[in-house]
């Protein structure tokens, strides 16, 4: 690891504590650097704004979340798409997770205002639904799921209930689980080719 | 009406316009001040802070939302379901509408920190939930909708829908037709108690 790898560590790291803490509204340099081993006059060198620091971060954050929702392409769909449900729907029940989802709807209620932010935050919701919508048509190739499916159409729609799902816990509070449980029903009853498969995601 | 209504009336819709036009993260008094008939220093004489002044602006589009998804509990239950949903998610082809719902979004994202929106908010979906639920439940009754539904946990999956279309459509432009879509199959697959019959939300 260069040193220069591990300033950018350093200070994704500090980003992350420093959303997690303070949110992005109010968000300064100085709380990025107050968290990090690099100063704040550093700080600028790396990056000009908080806004290209914050590009960055979501730069790194995306490449972790492709890891967490890769699925083996040889294992069962049904498994695979369960798999991508739990990622997505776990109650983050660790609060430094959650507080990150919180900032994380900030950013996306500023992308309307800021095409850098839409850009980045766009890959997100587009990368789960290339996932999801691969996922369904090798189900449907395997005759796990029925023919009658449009995986363009189904991803599009798994993706906007994760959404709807993290907006609704984190503004409102209320639990991933009953999405969870309502999108297995949804699965068993119009996905799955077999009627007497049971589906649950947990 | 008396000069107070007048007075709140004005301030409301001033508020309306700032929210439009300048988002809600910078949004400051005197924005709302040059967009009504009422000065700062009276602004400030009816609500103490921007804070208060933003919780009286959603208690009053509350209003408005009661009376755009109330159904006639007469008619039929299919098409007060599809009347909600045509109000959830018509396009706001109208700009003052789709900045709304931005500044709506920018709300939400405060709500997590602020729980007197977090209690405002969840009203407006809660209102729609309880419109829904009632709508499924007296669809199941009537033997519109299949017996075998819930209609408490249909009625939260709509809702989560509705949210996911709107943070989509918000931060990164995805159209809220293909959500409407999306929920006419499913309606049409798993809700409806004949087969036979077809659903189109638009």
């Amino acid at each position: 690891m260069t040193e220069n790898d591990e300033t950018t560590d350093d200070i994704v790291e500090a980003t992350y504590c420093a959303l997690c803490e303070c949110g992005y509204a109010g968000l300064t340099m100085q709380d990025i650097a107050d968290r990090s081993e690099t100063s704040k006059s550093a700080l600028h060198y790396h990056y000009d704004t908080k806004h290209d620091l914050l590009l960055a971060f979501l730069d790194h954050l995306y490449d972790s979340f492709e890891e967490r929702f890769a699925t083996d392409p040889d294992a069962d769909p049904l498994d695979r798409l369960a798999a991508v449900v739990a990622e997505a729907l776990d109650e983050a029940d660790d609060e430094e997770r959650r507080d990150l989802r919180t900032a994380m709807l900030e950013i996306r209620a500023q992308a309307p205002y800021d095409d850098a932010f839409r850009d980045h935050l766009d890959k997100f919701d587009e990368y789960i639904a290339a996932e999801v919508r691969e996922i369904v048509a090798d189900g449907v190739e395997a005759g796990v799921f029925r023919d009658d499916t449009d995986p363009e159409a189904l991803a599009e729609f798994v993706v906007t209930v994760f959404d709807g799902a993290h907006v609704r816990s984190i503004s409102t509070g209320r639990l991933l689980s009953a999405t969870r449980e309502h999108l297995a029903e949804y699965v068993e009853r119009d996905l799955l080719a077999d009627a007497d498969r049971e589906v649950e995601f947990s």
